[in-house]
């Protein structure tokens, strides 16, 4: 065959493929995830019943897919944000700020149940550490410049900083968030003795 | 009978309890709940496995009422902290390192999927809404005092501290969880303008 042809198959798979994992991940927000089928995923999406298992076994593999991409794509924004702010104070707090944003824009998606059950997941407590890695890092180098408190260390900042933000996820506007974020960062400012 | 003796059989009903709830707590927390048998419990709290039975239909319910009774006795020690201490700020310090060793000593008891099992519960829901309310009634006061931030709502606040706190289940030392205090503490304090 030549390349074009596979280039478009490959193509073909890869939207056939997001669509079933926007479908499944709509439709379980609307329906919890014990309400949903495969044959309505299959409908919703356009495709046959068969074709959808030829992607997928269950829903539970959708929705687990699902969430593994939701999880690298908010790594690759945090990422994007921190390379794209200048100087340790900026880089730190745009980053504390789109993860205050997700933390906000994730809640009250699925029921506590299925919440539970993907967040046991390796990939995502894997991916819970690189963004507490990632914080530590910024504040750090924040400390360093002398921009924020340097008698704790950053890795125990860190923490305190990714618990406080997943307050977010129980606020239920964007403003009272600006104010999650505020706050937070007070507790990060240096001492003055 | 004697009411003497009615007594009696209630101070061992609750005693033969006690045991069972504080033994399998023990037990799951050191192998974990699918290695732990109904047989084992009754062994190792001496009492006959015929006896646990007419207690406890299985593990699950033992565990479930053990940490039904852990939370009870958590908000009874934060209440009464909150009673001890005199002065908005005092009390508010008080129940909020109180909270916080409370959350650093439960930390990795139980493997994730039971604490996760555990925390669907209900009953733990509803203790958590109390540890908020009280904080975010605590915190008002101290506005009111004008001894930490007026610019932000109690409420938002409580979330703020409780999931801040949260953080010293991922501690390991009292000293940090003490540092972490002190953290969380400064985001509170009042605006200087």
């Amino acid at each position: 065959m030549p390349k074009l042809w596979n280039d478009t198959i490959e193509t073909h798979r890869r939207e056939v493929r997001q669509a079933i994992l926007a479908t499944t991940a709509a439709l379980v927000a609307e329906r919890g995830l014990l309400n949903v089928t495969m044959s309505q995923i299959a409908e919703q999406a356009g495709i046959g019943r068969a074709t959808l298992y030829k992607y997928f076994p269950d829903v539970e593999a959708i929705l687990r897919t699902w969430h593994g991409e939701q999880i690298a794509h908010h790594l690759a924004h945090l990422t994007a944000v921190r390379d794209r702010a200048t100087g340790p104070a900026q880089r730190l707090e745009a980053v504390l700020e789109a993860f205050a944003t997700i933390a906000h824009s994730s809640r009250g998606h699925f029921d506590t149940d299925l919440v539970a059950s993907l967040h046991r997941d390796k990939q995502v407590a894997h991916a819970q550490e690189q963004v507490r890695d990632m914080v530590r890092d910024l504040l750090a180098d924040a400390a360093e410049a002398g921009e924020i408190r340097g008698d704790v260390a950053p890795a125990e900042l860190a923490a305190y900083c990714v618990h406080a933000l997943a307050a977010a996820g129980t606020l239920s506007s964007k403003a009272a968030v600006g104010r999650l974020l505020v706050v937070t960062l007070a507790g990060l400012r240096p001492i003055s003795s």
